[in-house]
C-alpha cells in the first residue's frame, strides 16, 4: 500500500491561547509523516538532499480543519501518495484522534536541482514508491 | 477597500536547512495579516474573544508557494475579504517581495461560540467590513 | 530514580539555514521531557491545570549548547528533579545523541493559582516525586 | 551606546494554552534583537555567513521570566553587548512592556569557520561594536 501512518503526541508548544493546536502545526505533522513515509520506502530524505543535491520543495499545501485537537492528544497521521507526474508528486493526509478525523489535507511537490530547476522524479524514488 | 497590507522581515527562526522559509510559517504570516486587517477596521480580535466569547477558528487553509523566501527578506502580505456567509468568512492572501509574488493563499473561518457552535457573523464585524 | 528519558527524532521544521537545530527548540524538548517525567510519576500535567487550576509556569530557563544537532538525528533527553522548595521546583536536562552530550540545561518553575499567586507544591506532586 | 532596541507585537502563534507566550519564543526575540543590533552597526549578519563563511552559533542562552506576556502585547527588546573575548561575544537582553520588565536574559556566542572551529572575532565586527 502506498500509505504510511505515524503516531504523534501533541506538544504544549503546539497549542495557542484558544486552548487548541495552532493551525500551522498541521503542516509540520504532514511533513513528518511524509518523511517517515519516505523512510518506510527505504528513502532517506536527508541523504537525498545532501548526496544527490536533489530537493523536493512544497509547491502547495492545503488543510481542512474538521475538529480541534488539544495538548497531549495522541493522533495518527496517515499519508499516501496520491499522484506523480514527470517532476511532480502529491501526497494526501488524514489526521485522526481515535476514530474521529480531525483534519485532512494535501501537499504538492516538485523535484528540483540545486538551482531550483525541475528535474524528473528520480528513478530510485519512482521505484521505491511504485515497486510494491 | 476591503484589503490590508502588512510588512514583515523574515526571521532566522523561520528558515530551515534548505536555506529558505519553512512552509508552515506562511500560515503564521496570513494570521498576522488577518489580525491587523481586523485592527484596521477597528476590531480588536483579542477583545472579541475575551469579552464576547466569540471565536473565529480556521476551517481550511491553502498556500501556493511560487518562489522561495529567505532570511532577512522584507515581504508584504496583502489580505482581503473574499467571501462572507451567515457564519462563514474567507480571506485571500498575497505575499510579495518587491514586485515578485512569492506566495498566494486563502483561509476559511467560521464564527463559533464557546461550545464551538456556529453563530451568525456578528453585526459589528459585518458593519466594520462592509461599511466602507 | 528521580529522572526520566525520552527519545525524539529531530524535525525538519526545527532546523535553520545553518543546517542545524535552531536554538530555541531545545526548550521545547525540555518541556516535552518534563511533561513525560510528570506522566511517568502518574501526574497528568494537563489535568492538573484543568481540574485543580494550578499552573506551573517557567521562571527561568538555561541551555548550554555543546555540539550541534541535525535534522533526523535521534536524541535522548534526560530530565531529573534537581531541587524543590515551598512553591518552587527545578529540573536539569541532558540532551544526548548516542554517547555524545549535545546540550545541558535547567529550568526553574513555581506553582501558582489562577491569579498567578505562588502556592505550595501540591501534596500529590510532592508525593509522586519523593515517594520512590 | 552598545545597545539597541526593537519593538515587536506578540503573535497569536507565540501563545500557548495557558493564554501567555510560550517560553521558548523569548529566545526567538533575543535573536531578532541581536540581528537588528548587528544591522544598526552596519553589519549584515546574513552576508557575513554567506560571503565570509563565518558563523556565530549560540553556546549558551538564559532567560528569566518575570511577568507573563500576552497576545497582541507590544514589547520592547533591548540588547546590549556585555562581553567580548578572543572568539567569544556575549549579549544581554531586557524585554519590557511599557515600564514593566517582563524578562531578562543573555546569550553567549562563538565565532567559528565552516568546520565549526573557533576563530578570532573578525576585525570588522570588533570595529563596528567598539568604534562608537
Amino acid at each position: 500500500m502506498n500509505a504510511h501512518n505515524i503516531e504523534l503526541r501533541i506538544r504544549y508548544a503546539e497549542t495557542d491561547q484558544m486552548g487548541v493546536v495552532y493551525y500551522s502545526n498541521y503542516l509540520v505533522w504532514f511533513e513528518i509523516a511524509r518523511t517517515e513515509f519516505f523512510r518506510s520506502k527505504g528513502l532517506d530524505y536527508c541523504r537525498i538532499e545532501q548526496e544527490r543535491k536533489i530537493y523536493l520543495p512544497v509547491t502547495e499545501a492545503y488543510c481542512r480543519y474538521r475538529s480541534p485537537l488539544k495538548y497531549d492528544d495522541v493522533i495518527t497521521v496517515t499519508v499516501e501518495l496520491t499522484d506523480a507526474g514527470r517532476s511532480r508528486i502529491s501526497f494526501g493526509y488524514r489526521v485522526k484522534k481515535g476514530d474521529r478525523t480531525a483534519a485532512t489535507g494535501y501537499t504538492g511537490h516538485v523535484f528540483v536541482d540545486e538551482k531550483g530547476k525541475p528535474v524528473a522524479v528520480p528513478g530510485f524514488v519512482r521505484e521505491a514508491f511504485f515497486r510494491g
